[in-house]
């Protein structure tokens, strides 16, 4: 079996990392706060004091972090991963950055000799812990079937999308709905309690239509219960909007519905709502419009 | 049995009618194109020469118009159905217009001695013809109670919300989401492309996510054929969405996201898409991006 | 000299009527709220005890009104002023209301053997004084040439746009402006201010720079001093926007700018500060952007 | 007097340097296209070879370039002028850039012992040739203060703003009121057209009412005459645009209006625009509204 290393062990890294070690990839792993690798070392990993550390031990290393700094940290300089000499190691970054930062990184993994797969997911915590995410992948077609096994590890609906920089570009796109479903969900519950409708019937109303997804459908029972804890931080998701403002702005496609998700979600963060879930967007709206809610 | 009366035989209203008809209800009917009353004679119906005929004829008149104005031509005026002779008759009507509009319908039924339900429904052609719409009703929940029969004849799911006018609200909120869900998912579509990304694997990413609705599996059916054949007529949706900016106005409920929806269909039907299916909107978009399609 | 009515002497109409006195029309007058009369009483003119009677009394009869509603109660129906036998009677309209209503008007004027000017105004109560208005007429040119004497006793700078309508459209084309230079004024005050500048050198930039309107320079008085006192109430610019909504759905317009100042002052007025000046849109944002404000 | 440096010499660079050379300052300059400092060097100027030439024979190094990126090569690495041994030596950058790239540069200038201002400048190649720019200013007041005379050369409106990057985000601040005028202008324009409106009357309205700014003034001109040489190249605007919304995400500021107006320069560039005048923003709307314009 590959030798694995795995860099970025929160919400998501730490199931995701987990689920390698289970299917039998030694796997060696490194996690700034090094509390959060104890679990992997129970699984039998062996915890890195250091990045360059773990692609020492690895021919595939993956990294699941924050954003693009996090990134830049972690693989570049002489104390950055891509140091270690390595002949055909496969680098295999999941974070949701810019298509354009992937490239940026492939690269640089390129000019040091590493191959490079964009590879960020979609499901959020269960599906992560459950091994059952879907995989975008971007870059060269070969790298992706050679780690279809480590892939799989993690998810189980793997796509190929195209050249480096694929996958984080499909990641976006998807995120675009999500985040058009949360804010126009929002305004149509606003829109109904403005005009006295209850809440309760209207929910009903919209999970037994068309347009239920099963995003709509947990959303609808935050914005029922009151519930805010955060399943997905709305300070997340607006980063992840800003990625999406960027990309339409340097590729020529004009956004106007996200341009205005985008507006809403800063205005949410601003006001102190960026811990909460993403569901409270609902709350924005409501205060914009003069609604008292409890 | 009640004696119903359907007034209105379009795309919807013919296939509501005759599941009426079928439910052995004694109907008599009118549509300004008589033609159209044919299929529903040949179930039996009677066909009548003016609207006053259908409420003579009935102790439940239903309608299914295009607009308020085809509504107050039906209803009022010495020529209107109202003008009847009424004790305890009962309005449905079952478009889609404004909640002011049904409470305006509402005060002059009340005015002629009639009792009057707004029923709008979700669901398209094919829920129509099975019988399978949902209903959003409102009205006094008594008389919504003693017409369990007769809406039950053309929907599945029923749902009392409230007093006049809520239900034709509940439709517009519901319909926000529709028209949401179109303009993000031809917003996410273009941004896949201009950035390179073939559309097919985007749309299997979408329908295997938590976003896909039964809406948003068809609609990208539609993308990837280019088949734009009007299941929904485009100028309909842009009517719908005016709705909702003007009940936002009057309640004063901040829509952003649904400002550039309809500021979107406003652009898709200035420009020759108004006959299409709302998945049209993908080519506005499109085109403004500069995105050359086939 | 003709004899002119005048009804409606609000903020605006008291002073225009003020001008036709003083300008030697002699002037029948009536307000619902009849002490707003006395100050032309001192004038000269004669109080109207109804709508008809002010017709029976001039040649030519001016309305300024807040909307619509108020124009309909005024002319028609047994009690209002067309139902005057009126060979040859004019009718002018300085009411800010959508060029649909201008028609809808016009028709129910000449349908009664009236001639129609729709003559919005362009200043506020300075300009009203001064009778330094701008007039933006619509109807026929003959009709507009002969009443060039009784708008010029009102307005320095007089318009003819074209037919019944025009008036009013170019009002609201106008308006756009307004509200567009309002809002983005507000952004560009926010967005400094979120950035850590003080407002003071920032306000004298842009009054010193090539973007700087006589309306700029006001409403950055205005942002400075803290002073909303009501200039143009925003509830008044909410309506007219929501005006230019109406009238680019209907014509088939794209205004995604406008669409997104609709939302703002839908906001604005939603939380209470419908009585303010509009530029209190600037609190609004700045409530929204999370900046405390004093 | 201060030997001066001026590194970028375009549209807006050369006319300045060209005053700076008036002003009787001994001057060093350097372009990338060499061609460009001929005219300098007709005024008595020094060309260079390098941007570190111009450092070494200069006091001062002036900055006018058209990107964050132009302004790393010419600043940083081994042959960028900041290695340059400089006690002392200031740099004024005057691009346009955001105000984070200011404080980036600033912080790459004090790390190489040079100070530092931001000095972005209002108004175009008219005022520029003239000396009549406004400067905005952010950085240390006292560099300010002592560089009022190589400012002075090139403009006649000094604003001291406050710390690094304040000048950058002024800019931005006012550019916001420049991108709004013009789109919304562009929207009042086609709402006027499309309502059946010449245009020329519209124009005159307009120009002399309340809101007319000298910028408003001029684009009804490009409107009117259909002309759209580029004074203010589209796509330089849209990266402006770009800029204001990545300030507004980064410090929590909601641009609602300047949200749209980005979409809208997006979509005007991805339609081939982009070389045109920002006035061809009119081209885009009224297109997009089906309007056939000649």
């Amino acid at each position: 079996m590959k030798r694995v290393g795995f860099i970025g062990l929160g919400l998501m890294g730490g199931p995701m990392a987990a689920n390698i070690a289970r299917g039998g990839f030694p796997l060696t792993v490194f996690n700034r706060d090094a509390a959060k690798a104890e679990p992997l070392r129970a699984l039998g990993a062996r915890v890195a004091a250091r990045p360059a550390e773990v692609a020492a031990e690895s021919e595939v290393v993956i990294t699941m972090l924050s954003d693009v700094n996090a990134l830049r940290q972690m693989a570049n300089g002489p104390q950055g991963f891509l140091a270690t000499a390595a002949p055909s190691k496969v680098w295999i970054d999941m974070s949701t950055v810019a298509p354009a930062h992937s490239r940026e990184m492939a690269a640089a993994a390129n000019a040091a000799g590493w191959h490079m797969l964009d590879a960020p997911v979609s499901g959020s915590t269960g599906p992560a812990k459950e091994g059952k995410l879907g995989i975008m992948v971007g870059g060269e077609r070969e790298i992706f079937e050679a780690q279809r096994d480590v892939l799989s590890a993690m998810g189980s609906h793997l796509y190929y999308l195209g050249p480096q920089g694929s996958g984080t570009l499909a990641k976006l796109c998807l995120n675009l709905l999500v985040a058009a479903q949360m804010a126009s969900l929002a305004e149509a519950m606003v829109l109904a309690a403005k005009g006295g409708l209850d809440l309760a019937p209207m929910g009903q109303v919209i999970r037994e239509s068309g347009v239920v997804s099963a995003l709509i459908d947990r959303k609808i029972g935050n914005i029922l219960e009151g519930n805010y804890a955060a399943a997905f931080p709305l300070k997340h998701m607006h980063k992840d909007v800003g990625l999406m403002i960027d990309q339409g702005h340097l590729s020529g496609t004009a956004l106007p519905l996200t341009g205005s998700v985008h507006q809403l979600f800063t205005a949410a963060r601003a006001r102190g709502l960026g811990e909460e879930d993403l569901a409270a967007v609902f709350k924005l709206l409501a205060e914009l419009s003069g609604l008292v809610t409890h």
